[in-house]
């Protein structure tokens, strides 16, 4: 399967630094009582992995992704973190080795947006749900980005990220649809909320960690790949990603959504 | 000067049954001190006069509009509410009667959008506020606007109100640039907040009160004047609104974000 850039991958390389706000903002309101199982679904290198056990302590997180070679940088990085209550396994969401009800909660974060089939996907996590228990789902939306100056050539930039990803079987626009989603996967009381994230200069550390670091990094990242499918020349997708640097200088705004989904089964 | 539909008006029709929830928003952490003098420039029909004094009973509001109509409209409504610390004057923001400090705190709501020259306004209401004084700011963002089942006809006939609003000389695109404005304008501490309306089937008095109600029946209401300035053609807007309309079903959710800013004299 190609594999679009995405949030996982960015974080990963952010979590040492600015990133602390963006965790933040994902993770405020998720903590898991104490002797829970909790299967994290597609944790890719655990860029969420850690940040998710540490608040959670006294759970118990089964950490799961269909790339060895995830698995394995999570597990590093698991490691390194000092967390001893995530085990990590190599497993595909689509054929899950585990019975059905056994986890207390599960967690899905950047996943659904690359799967090209998200209900199938989360019909099967259900099912490893025990009755009365959780999902919890965190993705972005890259259509909700807007920001000041505007810029023709900034959207079409990151409809390349978009184009990349519907290509290989995804939508990087999912986050409006995680409530949908959900509901036709049937999942009970489900409740979205958006995390928006909204940078201006009063906002040093989000000019640098998200819209510099994190959402302009991540679309550069498929300069390549787009130019190479013909989605944009390279004049065309390098004034879109000046003008993006543009909106992060002392008259810019930088808007971008994450919706966070919550439902039961 | 044309005048295109905005959230003033429909808020006006709307006062008494479903827009509770989007006052509450907008209004919610806006309340000045006992004594204070505030101005409230461009107040139109009163749409929001009677939240802002309710919410602040013992301070003093002078709220004025540049036309005659409105004024009058807002009179009435302040006197139906029974709301007493109002007193309501024509008058034009860019010949504003007032000494300079002569007010505490200024608030600005649903009006930059119309204008062609924000920060000169912004500069002249600063003139009038006292060293210390505070102005409020909220906009809202067309551009923010973004929905599932996503559609390119529901798109164009939003950017027809854009359209129409920018060749009347404002911008409905705004909202983002509320903290560049205020700043450019000479303002001190400048913290601007996104206050985002997401919609989903779980929100029912959202999906009616906002979706329909306020943010389509907006954009229907520029139909007529998109269509004879040739912007778009009948069939293709009225698939738009039926677009729009699709997204407040039960699989649907629609995005809006409004920005309020802050900042002192």
């Amino acid at each position: 399967m190609a594999y679009v850039h995405g949030y996982d991958e960015r974080a990963n390389e952010r979590l040492d630094d600015q990133a602390r706000t963006l965790l933040e903002l994902l993770h405020a309101d998720t903590a898991y009582p104490p002797g829970s199982r909790v299967l994290e679904a597609g944790c890719g290198v655990g860029a969420q992995t850690v940040t998710l056990a540490q608040r959670s302590p006294d759970a118990r997180f089964i950490s799961i992704d269909v790339e060895a070679e995830s698995v394995a940088a999570a597990r590093s990085r698991v490691s390194r973190a000092g967390v001893s209550n995530v085990e990590l396994r190599q497993a595909d969401i689509f054929d899950l080795p585990f019975e059905e009800a056994s986890f207390d909660h599960v967690f899905v974060c950047f996943v659904l947006e690359h799967l090209s089939r998200p209900v199938e996907a989360l019909g099967i996590l259900r099912r490893v749900l025990r009755p009365g228990g959780t999902i919890t789902v965190i993705e972005g939306d890259h259509g909700s980005t807007y920001f000041h100056p505007d810029s023709a050539a900034a959207h079409e930039a990151i409809r390349c990220q978009v184009e990349l990803q519907r290509a290989a079987g995804g939508d990087s626009n999912i986050g409006r649809r995680v409530y949908p989603l959900l509901v036709e996967a049937g999942f009970d009381a489900v409740n979205v909320r958006p995390l928006m994230v909204y940078v201006d200069a009063s906002r040093p550390e989000l000019v640098d960690g998200f819209t510099r670091k994190t959402f302009i990094a991540m679309i550069e990242g498929v300069r390549g790949d787009a130019i190479a499918a013909g989605l944009v020349t390279p004049e065309r997708f390098d004034e879109g990603i000046r003008d993006l640097y543009r909106t992060a200088e002392a008259d810019g705004t930088f808007s971008y959504t994450f919706f966070k989904g919550v439902g039961g089964r």
